[in-house]
């Protein structure tokens, strides 16, 4: 029997005055947003790093080639630990992965993605859009016998997957690959081999190389690049669930709808992206954790409270700037799990072979959600990781802070799975047609209020959704009058959607994203326990009132509401609400907070003790003298001649 | 005689067609902005590198101790250059070390500290602070016979001065320091050895050793540590141009009012924040070209222009994204050139003996004006890089982009030079300080048009000023409120500036910062030839309308606009110089670009050949055959068991 003493306790130290002041119980909360199931997984996950040398870390900057070795290295112990059991052919179990890939994500999140790039990532697509025949490729990618390996992106063409131009014809029962330009070598991550494998046979070649070096952790996954030169392989390769190629070389699709097939395409995709919303939540996470906890030592005031007891302060100002980021963390993650699930029963639909009409809806709709929360968190989560920095000021830029390095990490989460500028279009193109229709296709929900009517501001409730609500319909209605008005005026329909950009579209889309987020975990919170639903409430606030102003001038500009009210009372409210949270905050932060082990920072760790560490790691760092101080020497007796 | 032929060609290739474009000649603005001598003085310095194998430099990661090595080399080769004729006692020169620097700095941030640091920035310290029994010391640390340190920072204690606890105590003429805990243990940039001078004998000592890894290019610099314990020095290292120690221990000041010496103090401290002021123009220049030369290959669609003809075209969403960088990288060098020589004429005056109150009212005018635009400079500058990054999609985290490494090695400068978040509140106090007097204070007149009096938008003019200068009264306005109605309800003075930051204090220093470069930015365009002003005024126009339009829902709460008019006016004006501006860009960029080598990134040549040389770093990087393939094998195989 699960209970919350099996968590562990924190340090009684100089945090313990700030845990004390919290109105809620961490452990109940972790799992309430957990489960008890997870929460022994992923501390069973921990437990396995923390005890293995292997995965004993510092804060060196590593060269590319001692990068790649060490993450090898752990790779490697990952594989044999095989904590899904698939070597005992133990199913699949998306959850547990989800766990496991946080878990290790917290330690190196290079690490993650070679671990899942090479194996689960590309199961996953085999299963969805492949056949039988495929079988014994997914069990030896879940077993590890075989590297995976995903080669999207061409050298030229990101996130426009309409416009790759690799080339592959059919012959006689194979098919044959050409890159047929520079400008479309395929980009992969994880190639497993660096060296070039091209065949001897001059006429016939596959080509692997490496892309050199790359951002933060990436810099350990080795990514390669591969060009084609009439590379042949069996047709059987094809992954024909829903499309077929018969002997004489015509292509026909299953699907009588190409929508419908298109629909599964993207369902199958969701996967990846979904996995990134977590990579948002998780920075969001660390960047709290190590900055609250940080403040809470570096940044406070001590003053008398009014008992004549002198208690810590966080500033307003403070508080500010880090509470937003604690609220997104939570935000994100809960609405993360959701999604996920959502998308884990999608997928057991389609592998059980439904193929209807709700189906490919629900597909649609899951990857509209998963575009634009994928744009939306990883923004959110490199912002917030910035923001933890600052807040650290000259103490976050120590490598041993990790917060750099973390956010190096992160970054390139921006611009892959979809450039996030790009992406936030296609969710805000399928709003605009939505809001068009009469009843909206919306298996989930998420755009049902299109059809509600919603009045202007009146006077201020709690009710933060109302003025979302009014925001999305307000640009949806004004992004499809821009692009009209542009195409009337003679411009290609490519300028008039590029035009509406800036100020239609790309609100649009996030103000959806951040709704959408914020009514789920609404949702989620009401089903808490009752002692825990107050402290959940205010998160959400925060998180709404954080995000809506900065929507303000359009609520302005729009007519939503007129005068200071509405505008003074989003900032008087917001700086209510982290007024009441600030007892929390130090709780709040321990409900998410990896274990210092993964946490991995001498400012963020659960005892608070940042001077000591930041003074152990400057003695550790003094023993040597440089081998260049006689050169030193010679250039200073130089300018003395 | 100088002439415009003496600026080198550019390549005739992909972006000749944009240069076509350009309404103004590139060489004619570069001259304006940057003058004959230094354009002449610059190239010089670039052809120095260039030509030396020692600075020759690829985009691999090195370890601490590699960077540290290569970083001192590099040190070293430039002290024998000698390009200010140091050792022939040609005196300093102000304006030919900012240029030495910034052409430096383009090539790598860590080795231009390294070389400030230990040489001209402490000699300026001491030339203005100190009196001629330091001239020795100055003149050998302007020809590098020693290396100089400066510490300030103490391991708890970065931006707040007043808190430092080093204890300094006078003993038989002698100055006895002490660090009196760890936490005022002194950080200080290049210390030139790392291991311990513990000196023998027990009872005094000096502790100098490394801080570890930091940031980027940081991490070359060796930043040290240093602890005291009964370490004594002579009086005579006190310096005393503005004090004085009596035999018997007698502190006294030189001037009769304390306000004058403080001034004195910023005053001398201005010199090392107005160089970090360039270093924002320097991140938003190197933004601006690799992004917009790469977004002018990789970002455009072609189209049938008017005359049937196929042109390059820039979508409006990425000129958006762009072109605010482009002119915050013109404003900021223009504003920092300008500021930079009132700094030098101060300068001149102090090391003159003058000891005015109209001086000291300049230091603090100079102090608030470094303060202020470091923070808004830095901030920008940050965002320039990571946009710029995101701009080049999956090339931006190539490691031969250059932008991460730019963007990690720019990130510190927010807080160092004190904590943007602290420093904009000084200048925010001094300005609702000048709000209440009668006639403020202002020798350079930046503050004049507090006493004028603004009315409310009425109707669109490009006068976007009269709203800047609108929004600076009505938060200086507010923000006296805001602190007194929080004293009022008995919080803490602390408190309740505290309180006043986010809506009031903060938004006031940034508004007032950019105000000021615009304004000066003006000013200095009006006296630009004829056939340039057109160019240089949209690029203010541009500015002045993106910076302004953050503050649109202070305007709307304010009162200063009511309905969509002034907004929607922002919006679309914007748009509409982005639009006029777009033929200019690629020769805007040439004119601000450092040199192809200097510039060292593979997405922003001056050639525009993107994909060849992003296949040719491929090709470089794919030789080697990891040392960790037999165990990928293994682990495979143990797999299959």
């Amino acid at each position: 029997m699960f209970s919350e003493e099996r968590i562990s306790n924190l340090p009684q130290d100089v945090l313990n005055e700030c845990r004390q002041k919290a109105s809620f119980d961490w452990r109940k909360l972790k799992i309430f947003m957990e489960g008890e199931e997870s929460i022994e997984f992923c501390n069973r996950i921990a437990g396995l790093l923390q005890n293995d040398p292997v995965f004993d870390h510092q804060w060196q900057t590593l060269t590319q080639k001692q990068a790649e070795e060490v993450t090898h290295k752990r790779w490697s112990k990952l594989v044999d630990y095989d904590v899904f059991d698939s070597k005992h052919g133990v199913p699949l179990n998306l959850k547990k992965i989800g766990d496991f890939v946080k878990t290790v994500e917290y330690y190196d999140a290079g690490l993650a993605i070679r671990y899942m790039l090479g194996s689960i990532s590309v199961a996953i697509i085999l299963m969805s859009q492949g056949t039988a025949k495929h079988k014994p490729l997914v069990d030896a990618l879940l077993q590890n016998k075989i590297v995976g390996c995903l080669c999207l992106t061409e050298l030229s063409h990101g996130s426009n997957t309409k416009s790759f131009q690799t080339e592959v014809t059919y012959e006689n029962g194979e098919l044959v690959f050409n890159t047929p330009n520079m400008e479309s070598i395929k980009c992969c991550d994880f190639c497993n081999t660096r060296s070039r494998l091209r065949a001897a046979n001059r006429q016939q070649s596959i080509t692997i190389g490496s892309v050199g070096e790359i951002v933060g952790s990436w810099n350990g996954v080795s990514t390669g690049w591969m060009e084609f030169r009439n590379f042949r392989t069996s047709v059987n390769a094809m992954l024909d669930r829903n499309c077929n190629i018969s002997s004489d070389g015509t292509y026909t699709s299953k699907f009588k709808n190409p929508n419908l097939q298109h629909a599964a395409v993207l369902g199958a995709l969701a996967f990846n992206r979904i996995a990134v919303i977590m990579k948002g939540a998780i920075a969001c996470e660390l960047a709290a954790v190590i900055a609250i906890r940080y403040s809470m030592v570096h940044g406070t005031r001590r003053q008398f409270g009014p008992n004549q007891h002198e208690e810590i302060l966080l500033p307003p100002a403070r508080t500010h700037r880090m509470f937003p980021i604690l609220a997104s963390a939570y935000v994100i993650a809960m609405f993360h799990r959701k999604l996920n699930d959502h998308f884990n029963n999608y997928t057991m639909r389609v592998v059980q072979g439904e193929q209807t009409k709700i189906l490919a809806e629900l597909a649609k709709e899951i990857h509209v959600l998963s575009t634009v929360c994928k744009a939306v968190s990883t923004w959110m989560g490199n912002r917030a990781l910035s923001e933890a920095r600052l807040a650290c000021s000259e103490h976050g830029f120590l490598k041993s802070s990790r917060l750099n390095d973390l956010r190096d990490d992160m970054d390139p989460s921006q611009t892959y799975e979809g450039d996030n500028y790009l992406i936030v279009q296609q969710a805000a193109y399928y709003l605009m047609d939505m809001a068009r229709k009469e009843s909206p296709d919306s298996p989930l929900g998420s755009v049902q209020f299109l059809k509600q009517k919603i009045d202007n501001f009146s006077g201020f409730t709690e009710d933060v959704l109302t003025a979302y609500k009014w925001l999305i319909h307000y640009l949806a209605r004004e992004g499809i009058r821009c692009v009209q008005s542009s195409v009337q005026a003679g411009k290609s329909p490519f300028y008039a959607r590029n035009n509406a950009q800036m100020y239609y579209i790309q609100p649009l889309a996030t103000a959806f994203a951040e709704y959408t987020m914020l009514n789920w975990n609404i949702e989620t919170s009401a089903q808490a326990p009752d002692d825990l639903q107050d402290v959940l409430r205010k998160i959400c606030t925060i998180f709404a009132l954080t995000n809506l102003e900065k929507y303000l001038s359009f609520l302005y500009i729009g007519g939503y509401c007129v005068g200071p009210e509405f505008g003074r009372t989003i900032q008087a409210e917001l700086f209510n609400k982290e007024d009441e949270l600030s007892g929390d905050a130090i709780s709040l932060c321990d409900v998410i907070a990896p274990n210092d082990f993964l946490l991995h920072s001498i400012l963020g760790s659960s005892d608070g003790r940042v001077s000591e560490r930041v003074f152990r790691e400057f003695q550790i760092a003094s023993n040597d003298r440089p081998e260049w101080l006689p050169n030193l020497i010679g250039t200073l007796n130089r300018s003395k001649l």
